[in-house]
């Protein structure tokens, strides 16, 4: 079982690596291949557009490799997604892409060109708090399917997006089909008048609407709101799915936090 | 020539409108009516949003009611936008409407159905440094359509909007048609990565592509990115216009400062 590490948008820590490959070292089930693309800077990003996705499009393309792992979010997956998502070799179909935050833009191309996607921890997360059960929680995933690793209520064909990302891939081409299939969503850093308007945003479109139901992972971080917003995160996607018609399912065990759980794309675990 | 002014997302501050009201005094050619909904408060908002939606209804349908300036921006005229331009009243159609910032999502629903609107300087600009040029700039064209209120180079009917406020219209029922016009954007204290994600955004959108072209204006108060972006908010811009095929016109001379010129939707100046 080998994972290949890639990182489309922000470069990794030298020290989330080597805790990361002492821990995958530890448990003696898969071989880590960390791309030294990794590391490259190139301003914002972990190298240029070429060099991420260059790196991407090599392990999609190997088929030695089991699965792909982006090793953090940060910002610039978007920039390189719908290039990763054309002429797909055939090894990419045989593998398993996880990650989260902004990697998101590439689970949405990759989920709607019929790739195999979850939602879960990075490499990266082994930084925080509780991160060894973070990442260990996604290797259970990525290398034998563990059903433990899973949001314990998924009750149908589910997506997992930030709350951010989602609205902004909403009309471009990397939109995925989004229709009957459980929506969780979860913020990190954003004011409550800018979740508020997110909500109104991805309500508001025809095709989100196309939802089983909407279900509110954490928002974390929120930076205080001047004057006080008058309502919380929970509210306001309550107000919003009501507006909208959507159904508001039972909070989902998703964050920017070591808790954050497993969420495969558009598959209902018996 | 009456003016109403109703505040549809934050609280108007009673210094603005006093110094607005001494303004309007000083020029003799128009009366203000600022209706008392402007100084209401309820959280993050200048009242609920019935408070809000009702005031900004009355003076729509009030015919003694010449043009109605929106007090300011921040946020939320998004939650009323949908209902305000819902079975306009007769009165509403010879009237003109103006803001910018958080009220462009006022001025696409209204543009949409029929209404005269304004991307312009607004009340409590008055509050900035050379505000008192900024207000009479927007009651030179208010009251008399004087074309020295104009940005100076609109070569074809246009639109002004804030780029977060835009980004976050898009797929919804408030979206206006953009086919062939040109568009003209602007920022406030959005991060270079946000920029770039809302330019992607933006750019992406089949309906965006239908402009003539797109002028950027100021990004004001942008927050120092970490690491360096790499680039800056004009190369941003070019970037994605470049990417999507879209003209990148002139700069435009618009943003969140007293210089903030008048930018009538759809229309061209002779």
């Amino acid at each position: 079982m080998k994972i290949a590490v890639v990182a489309p948008s922000n470069m990794l820590k030298g020290e989330a690596a080597e805790r990361v490959g002492a821990i995958v070292d530890g448990r003696g089930d898969c071989e880590l291949a960390i791309h030294p693309q990794c590391f490259l800077s190139d301003g914002h990003f972990a190298g240029s557009d070429e060099d991420r996705l260059s790196a991407l499009r090599e392990v999609m393309a190997d088929s030695s490799v089991d699965a792909v792992w982006f090793a953090r979010g940060g910002y610039g997956s978007n920039r390189i997604a719908e290039a990763a998502a054309r002429d797909l070799p055939d090894a990419a179909r045989s593998k398993l892409f996880m990650g989260y935050s902004d990697t998101g833009f590439l689970l949405a191309a990759f989920r709607k060109a019929g790739l195999e996607v979850a939602h879960g921890p990075m490499p990266q997360d082994v930084l925080r708090d509780g991160g060894d059960a973070a990442v260990n929680r996604a290797l259970d995933w990525l290398v034998r399917r563990d059903p433990a690793a899973l949001e314990p209520h998924l009750e149908q064909p589910a997506m997992a997006f930030n709350l951010t990302v989602l609205s902004t891939l909403l009309g471009t081409p990397l939109e995925p089909d989004f229709t009957g299939i459980e929506l969780l969503i979860e913020e990190v850093g954003e004011h409550l008048y800018r979740i508020d308007r997110l909500m109104f945003h991805v309500t508001s479109s025809s095709k989100v609407r196309k939802v089983a139901r909407i279900r509110p992972g954490r928002a974390s971080d929120v930076p205080g709101n001047d004057p006080e917003f008058g309502s919380d995160e929970r509210a306001i996607v309550a107000d919003w799915c009501g507006r909208a018609g959507i159904e508001l399912g039972r909070p989902a065990d998703i964050g920017h936090d070591s808790g954050n759980k497993v969420v495969p794309f558009g598959r209902f675990p018996e």
